[in-house]
């Protein structure tokens, strides 16, 4: 992995308090991007940014990923219409972590399964951490993925 | 690293929609915790839950984290008094992140820079990204960590 594009980190406070991006990427050469609805502060989903996807995020204003799975850029929406322009981009006192606040096109859904945001189903608190540990969906679907793609 | 406390994951249909939670640790055992405030929806920081972690936040309803740098628990606001009350946990699609939405107590900061929030900084969107893509802060500090603690 060569990262020559971004500044690197050099000095901690630098990194902290610095007004330069000097973005931090883990052993995979990646990084957590956290999606936030810029409207209304849902968090939509949790993605993963490489050098070359954070830096046409930057430049091209929507959003882009590394598939983990298919480990292939992944421009959101290319397929699905969901598209997220980016409205606002913030990284954190490490520099390992980037937030956009973004507005979703198409239909409004991010999360394959059909939903608005990945986090449509809640944690059971306040019992045994355990195999029985439960979920709640709280969500509606805003399309059924079997009706639009024909699969799941 | 074994996972034997929670339900395993093995059909992806029962993992998207299933009613179970079945958490889905990195080759590291870790799995990445976005935190926003349960009340502005602010997003405070990005943390990592091992599988100990997780089973502790959901049976104590106060986040603990491992931390990756000293390799051992972390349970937040321990030393800081910036304790996560956990209002609610989520977990999304392919369960392989946590979100919870906390209220913060102590002096109600959440970076150890002195920010309310880790991600205290944007990003310069739509120039060339370099070396020189600009970060500027935009949130006033709750505290310095100099005053404090007598250090950064």
């Amino acid at each position: 992995m060569t990262e020559t594009r971004f500044a690197p980190q050099t000095d901690k406070a630098e990194t902290e308090t610095g007004a330069i991006l000097r973005p931090k990427f883990d052993a995979d050469g990646l990084m957590p991007a956290i999606v936030t609805d810029a409207d209304s502060g849902e968090v939509l989903m949790l993605g993963y940014m490489n050098e070359g996807a954070l830096a046409r995020t930057i430049e091209e204003g929507e959003a882009w990923y590394w598939s983990r799975s298919r480990q292939e850029y992944w421009k959101k929406g290319a397929t699905s219409g969901q598209v997220q322009q980016v409205v606002e981009m913030r990284t954190d006192c490490d520099q390992d972590a980037i937030l956009i606040k973004v507005r979703v096109a198409g239909n409004g859904a991010t999360c394959h399964v059909g939903y608005r945001s990945c986090f449509y189903r809640t944690v059971e608190l306040g019992k045994s951490a355990s195999a029985e540990t439960k979920l709640s969906i709280t969500q509606e679907r805003v399309y059924d993925p079997k009706e639009v793609y024909g699969k799941d």
